[in-house]
């Protein structure tokens, strides 16, 4: 049931159960208080999940949670379904479906966990009604919905929570004019308006301009209040339910982190100023002070209604995740190191990037160089065709964004700029499995296959900090194609190193561990390190498993190759991707061109990932080193 | 020279020669009759060029023509570029570059050939400034070009010409905001506003409401003129060469196939008639009426400024392309009518296709059942999201493109619907390398590659109509897994038969030839034909060579395989695709993984492929029957 906790404690966490969440709704406060008050009680239970889980959007699950909240307990009826668009703010709506009922409360606990409640939304979860976190679908998914069910002789409506950096993507625009032309009054659009983006605000970014009069130019009946004040939420909902010709768009004011003081946007110093919250856990001292102001707000709030102060339940800790270890690995920062040398040296570099200059090591170049730097905000089809320009101009761009996003929105785009042979380099980072908790939508698991096929384009996934050196050297200066590089994101405690003089050959690999009865090839710190440590388990049962470091994706020496297979019984190859179309399948396809008579077995991942810690998800697809180690074992004939 | 001639004669073609133009040019006419008689001219050689390559768009060459001419004449200065987005009136834009002596006299033969003209702008071509042909793409690649003449110090200005139909794609929302942000004034874009897309009238299409307001809102500054007056476009460049801090849109209100008067859009009925000249070479006589047309208009101002009347070549015909033969094979066609089959059985299912309603066999489905069917316009991010909804809602969306776009524009959507285990069928015609007139942009060649690594979405290719509806039945009613259907649209005289009760098995093939000492793999009816042939052509050297019809492109039976090559010293794969992620890497790994020892030699296109004529592209790229058997038997061993 709970404590009345006055004074919150560093280091712990909170949470308030769905009885005291009743209680409160029980209480005569009228719609509006009675609103804001569950509101901010959402609000502690979603920043519980984030703080539990590790990570998580606290600044966009604050901002829409007024309106989020508003539509939960007045606007919906039966039949009407609500969703993000953008989908990592999910913690908070995750927390309203809990005080709902929609969802268990002890889901409360399980955010970015297996079996869980997952980073970005999927249907799987009850509630939840599209899978979300790549933005920009939600109003086309709500056209189909509602197209579905017009044919089906249904009624209802259909509200989309979209972003305002959302905006920038293009499908969004694409989705507008037949929403209006076939006059689908059962559609609503929220723009949760709060200003900010991934990184920088709204306006220093790629600022959306009268909003309004887009909205309307595409035929929209549009609205704008301020998404915090629930009695301008009823009234606009009210005033909207009346139109019936037309979709509808409310930009809704928000604030980015409203209703912990220090996390709102509007305390930055400028628009140019870095906001914290995005995504991420607070520090401890930040979570308490932020449940603190929470507490604080809610019992002034009760004590107004004559009623009890908040009973709030601190659950033991969760067991903490793996982290940290020797020799840790970041190849986010040393791609950004390398890259600014790279530029220091040549002119001709531009670097080009999608709202993610945080995520792509781009600061120390931004700062460096702002002249030869373009943001371009969430377009990522604009940012590829642009660096086409500049590279039919003779200068040298390199495009960034998440692997996830960079290697299938403008897919066709680079392939455009492959086919006039110009030189572009493309930087995808957060590639792979891992990190496992943002969900499907965030682990790229494709962009071998993707771009492997684009002719006049190398791929390539350094296994550590030394390798993203040379192969960033490679990429600009070692070869006239175009190049992919792959980058892990996740920190990683790799149990090997590279020799200081280690260069790269083109199709060529590294034996990061000896042994002669199987051979393993794998790319990227992640895999690369699970399978030494498979190695080194196999050595202690007899099984000599020489382990292969092979960072190019779609290109291989076959001669090489033969040697670095020579008198093993079985092959192995790991892909932190599909098993279809990875490396695996060009080292398959390799030997099979040379009628090797050994087995080549492809491990990997073949069916969507699973969300969750490190640990159990690598477990979950098999791709730990204890199950590659048996795997191994099983499949090495005479092992 | 060229002869006076007063009638064409029907089944001849005509052009003007360069020094023709120039003597024409050299009258003094003032610039606007001036400017109206040279895009005269240079509509006789577009379509000259159209007729003698048997394809091309006429339409909007002969709409955007009076734009181009008096952007060449009297726009364009030293450092100035011009640039089609849409790329597909280049018939148009070749023959201005032609007679402006940028491309020499003799390319006006090559159109659409070998080492000639490509059926979409390529670089490659003198004059040519970015590849397009696929759509949306042309202000980004504009602002790319402009920034990187900002950071090099460079001057000149960008003049990007974009279709109506064009801006239903999302990019060209993406592009629009950082130009006015970035005070863009190098740039203006042209909007060939002849009203018409591919099939319908834009606005029987995705109407575009009001465009000058949504340029507007996006920050630009724009203009609006008839855009076959020589005189508002020389206004309009005057003015808007006095705004310099900001980009500039021009809506120009052009008539689709203007010049000729039964081409032109105006001449239908209705906004729901099809347009008959976007793409696609005139018959005979319609060609001989044209000609005649164009050439009374020009003879009559010739006359008026008392000059000679014009004088036309006429050269001897080109030889036929092969075309027709036995057993002749149409799977779109065929296609269209097994959904329709399937669509009368099944109420769920609904059609979506975005502007290629004739080149996706949808008229029967549309005219059938016309609430079943959206037109989404070009705009296939929002059609598949929209089909996602469908799914999630129950239905049975069924999505078309061409294999080009479907599978690369909306690749995240894809997945993203995949994620969310719902049922969708993809049909994606004009896949493979053939037709390899319409150059590089509509060659499908990546699409196994591209959604192979889909989890839940299987890849099919069918060899012929009886196959195009056992697959269809098989998507709609077979599988519980989503399909991709990869079409080849071009009619192909196939030289073998499926018994008539042949029912695919999921991953296995059939014996289209038997053959003990090597096996080769082929899907779709182009190459399965050139493997049958090349088989054939074998036989008489002693070389027998199993040919099997796999239609499965990402699942593969392994049982069945290993007897599918059982005996043979050598296999073969042959991929309509590059040979990077095609079929041949799935068969050949999974050979690997069996440890089998003979070599799998995967054949298909490994570069960007070559625009040209069926059996030239074929012979160029190693995959015709000849090059094929050629290789076939250097690469078996005792062959």
């Amino acid at each position: 049931m709970g404590d009345q906790i006055g004074t919150a404690v560093e280091g712990a966490l909170y949470h308030v159960g769905v009885e005291e969440i009743a209680r409160v709704r029980g209480l005569d406060l009228g719609p509006e208080a009675g609103a804001r008050l569950f509101a901010d009680l959402c609000r502690i239970n979603a920043l519980y999940m984030i703080g539990r889980a590790g990570s998580g959007h606290i600044g966009s699950s604050f901002s829409a949670m007024d309106i989020v909240a508003w539509l939960y307990l007045h606007e919906l009826g039966p039949g009407d379904t609500y969703f993000s668009s953008k989908g990592h703010d999910c913690p908070g709506l995750y927390s309203v479906l809990i005080a709902m009922g929609v969802l268990p409360e002890d889901a409360l606990h399980t955010l970015r966990r297996l079996d869980g409640l997952p980073g970005h939304p999927d249907v799987r979860t009850p509630g939840i009604a599209v899978n979300s976190g790549s933005l920009g679908m939600g109003v086309s998914k709500a056209k189909g919905m509602i197209g579905a069910r017009q044919l089906k002789g249904e009624g209802g409506r259909v509200f989309v929570l979209t972003g305002d950096g959302e905006l920038q993507e293009g499908q969004i625009w694409e989705s507008l004019g037949s929403a209006a032309r076939a006059s689908m009054g059962e559609l609503t659009v929220i723009v949760d308006h709060n200003k900010y983006q991934s990184d920088l605000s709204v306006e220093a970014t790629a600022d959306l301009g009268d909003l309004e009069a887009k909205f309307q130019s595409f035929g929209w009946r549009v609205a704008r209040i301020d998404g915090h004040d629930p009695g301008a939420l009823a009234g606009c909902f009210a005033e909207l339910a009346k139109v019936t010709d037309r979709p509808k768009a409310v930009v809704a004011d928000t604030v980015k982190g409203k209703g912990v003081s220090f996390m709102e946007h509007t305390r930055l110093r400028s628009r140019d100023a870095f906001y914290r919250y995005h995504s991420g856990a607070p520090a401890a001292e930040d979570y308490r002070r932020a449940v603190q102001e929470l507490l604080d707000r809610v019992n002034k709030g009760l004590e107004a209604a004559g009623a009890a102060p908040l009973a709030l339940e601190t659950p033991p800790p969760a067991e903490a995740a793996a982290a940290g270890g020797d020799n840790l690995q970041k190849l986010v920062p040393a791609y950004g190191e390398a890259l600014l040398r790279a530029a220091e040296a040549n002119p001709a570099i531009v670097a080009l990037d999608a709202d993610l200059v945080l995520d792509t090591g781009l600061i120390p170049f931004k700062e460096r160089f702002p002249d030869r730097f373009i943001e371009c905000g969430i377009a990522e089809q604009d940012m590829v065709s642009q660096a086409g320009g500049f590279a039919l101009s003779g200068l040298l761009p390199v495009v960034h964004s998440f692997a996830c996003f960079l290697t299938t929105r403008p897919n066709e785009q680079i392939y455009n700029n492959a086919t006039e042979r110009t030189k572009v380099i493309y930087a995808g980072s957060l590639a792979g499995l891992i990190p496992a908790g943002p969900g499907h939508s965030h682990q790229s698991l494709r962009d071998i296959a993707l771009l492997g096929a684009v002719p006049g384009l190398v791929l390539v996934s350094p296994a550590c900090e030394a390798e993203v050196d040379a192969l960033v050297d490679y990429a600009v200066n070692g070869t006239g194609e175009s190049v992919y590089l792959r980058l892990e994101s996740v920190p990683c405690a790799v149990p090997f190193a590279l020799p200081g003089d280690h260069r790269p050959v083109e199709g060529r690999g590294y034996i990061l561990h000896e042994g002669g009865d199987a051979a393993v090839f794998a790319y990227g710190p992640v895999m690369a390190s699970q399978c030494v440590l498979a190695a080194r388990a196999l050595t202690g049962k007899g099984l000599g498993l020489r382990v292969v470091d092979l960072p190019w994706l779609n290109r291989i020496d076959a001669d090489w190759l033969g040697r670095a297979v020579a008198g093993v019984r079985a092959v192995f190859t790991v892909d932190n991707h599909y098993v279809a179309g990875g490396q695996g399948a060009m080292i398959a396809a390799a030997l099979a061109a040379a009628g090797a008579a050994v087995p080549v077995h492809r491990l990997g991942v073949t069916d969507v990932p699973a969300c969750g810690r490190t640990e159990e998800v690598l477990e979950f697809h098999g791709l730990d080193a204890r199950s590659l180690a048996r795997t191994i074992e099983n499949r090495t004939p005479g092992a």
